[in-house]
């Protein structure tokens, strides 16, 4: 595995620092997570729950090893810095100043171990005027113009269905880590990574900002559809839903042909994509009606016989039974003592000579004070 | 910069391969992009335009250089084949099997440079039975279940507002290159770095997996709310909207003084954050009203007077006025040839030692034929 041997003190609770370090222990790296004694990350106590272990922390903390420290107490601080001595890096998510305050700061950690990589993910960074605000995802999400982007046309703001600007910090704060150990490889130098929620969230918006450049008016919610190509969107069926792009010259006549309306290709109002997304109501109101006479099974062979990219939308049990997922090992099943056999998501990073994976189930709390602090 | 010496050919095109090589790139890496000669990359002639040029493609292929060579013609082929002699990294977004029909595929590059790292971005993957399969934004955040979860409470499925399934996978194809070079900083060898833009998107998920296993039901879209925590959503007020997470005890309670409902905290239907969120919407139907009352900004005096965590829903252009995202150098503005000045987003990786940054505006097409080609 590609970080084997790389060791990591992980300070990170709930989301952002520990989504990092999972890819980090997924990709081979020795991940020991210090918890507060008898409580542990907040994450233990969310939902859902099977059998009083919590899913949530199970999935994002697999492949680490659990300590129990209290860093207020000044025995455990220097087990805590003693542990350092010989990490490589150190990861933590409190809110900036808090880690100066217990006396185990970036300069600190860095007169005991000097080549240490630490990295500090926050919500809002470790500089700026806002730099001590509270932040959740559900903020950040809101700060960063995710929400005023996302949504149904004509509506409201919406969130990401999924913690995103807490989880792509967390990927953006894996890349500055892996990138200060490359560094340190060639030069024996740390340094500190510093990575803040709003600044990936605004990192990841897309066209969004060019769009705004130009016009000078802030895009909106546009539901499913693209807001340069067309039709390149979500219809509903007969039964449920489907998605379907076909934006080229090429594929709307096969479109045309595929939804049995040749005539369209000829329509001078969706003569070339720029009047088809002009037009795109007119057009929609001709569609939408037909997607609605065929189930999505129907019109993706119907589709996909002529080319035509388009999918169902998947519910979370459909992913679960996906057969390209299931051949790329992303649906890992795993034995835990507790729940039986457990299934959660695989890594996304394919690598041939040093593959990473889930070796092991998320740890108890404290389950490694003995092997890490008493050795 | 912590990736200067680093040389990536860039055969990538449009949005995940361009993401994942400017994350390189802004990290100090000499990014060569190959283009199609006098077409390029598509994405030259996506909009949003202004005076001519993609402000798309702009953003996005800031600090790389530009040459342009016909894979398809024996001495370009070879040409690109000598570059590949001594460059660190390729990368590439076709479909699978187009590098090898091509004749450049990785067991031919690996021929001529053993040290390569070869990294390929696409839809499905390199492997499985929907390898070969086209794929867009879109169909991603469709099959990989994003859709699914993303929406107004009892709404229809609704995609991200940026291209997310994209950007993800150009993220961990990132990780995955960067961890590729670690490791061969250490022992010479290189690798094959295979994503799949479906993997990444599922592997962003989150609990919604943990939460399907626990119940084996599908979860739905619930707008803006948190699944377990109340009150933690947003609201429309007087002239805008506004969010508010206030799960905690201590946070209710000064909640429901902040809105002048000390009463609610009496209410046994509200009595714990369980409670809360079963009854939200008999919750949800007191707070709406109030919040209606007051502007956003007379809102967020009070609630963070009192501790509050809240924002505002920010639209693009208060994105580019953001203080505490400009004292981060989140918005860059650099010198185009054409444009003038040009604001563009900054890099969220900040490293102490090494940082890295916006250098160069994106290339012209061919820009670095004679400097590259000809030397």
């Amino acid at each position: 595995m590609v970080l084997k041997g790389v060791k990591i003190i992980d300070l990170s609770r709930v989301l952002a620092g520990p989504y990092c370090t999972m890819i980090l222990a997924d990709l081979g790296a020795e991940v020991i997570k210090v918890e507060n004694p008898g409580i542990g990350d907040d994450s233990r106590s969310f939902g859902p729950f099977k059998d009083g272990e919590s899913l949530y922390f199970n999935g994002i903390n697999r492949n680490k090893k659990s300590i129990e420290l209290n860093l207020k107490d000044e025995n455990d601080r220097m087990a805590f810095l003693d542990l350092v001595k010989d990490a490589d890096v150190v990861v933590e998510n409190f809110r900036p100043g808090t880690m100066k305050k217990l006396k185990i700061g970036y300069e600190t950690i860095q007169k005991i171990n000097p080549g240490i990589i630490y990295a500090a993910t926050s919500g809002f960074g470790q500089t700026g005027p806002e730099s001590e605000k509270p932040a959740y995802d559900l903020i950040i999400q809101a700060l960063g113009g995710m929400m005023s982007i996302t949504g149904e046309e004509g509506g409201s703001p919406t969130k990401v269905g999924s913690s995103i600007a807490d989880i792509n910090a967390g990927m953006f704060t894996a890349i500055g880590i892996i990138s200060a150990l490359f560094h340190r490889e060639k030069t024996g130098e740390g340094q500190m990574v510093d990575v803040s929620m709003l600044d990936c969230q605004v990192a990841v918006l897309e066209n969004a900002i060019a769009r705004y450049l130009t016009t000078q008016e802030d895009p909106k919610p546009i539901g499913n559809r693209h807001p340069t190509i067309s039709p390149f969107s979500m219809y509903p069926t007969a039964d449920d839903y489907i998605v379907v792009a076909a934006g080229s010259p090429k594929l709307w006549g096969s479109f045309c042909d595929a939804i049995g309306r040749k005539d369209l290709f000829q329509d001078p109002r969706f003569a070339d994509n720029q009047l088809r997304t002009e037009n795109i109501q007119e057009l929609d109101e001709i569609i939408a009606p037909i997607f609605e006479l065929k189930t999505t099974q129907e019109w993706m062979q119907i589709l996909e016989s002529k080319g035509i990219p388009c999918a169902p939308v998947n519910r979370i049990s459909d992913v679960m039974e996906n057969k390209q997922l299931k051949a790329r090992n992303m649906i890992e099943e795993i034995d835990h003592p507790i729940l039986g056999s457990l299934k959660m998501v695989g890594t996304p990073i394919k690598l041939s000579k040093t593959p990473g994976g889930i070796r092991r189930n998320a740890p108890k709390l404290g389950e490694h004070n003995d092997e890490i602090l008493l050795k």
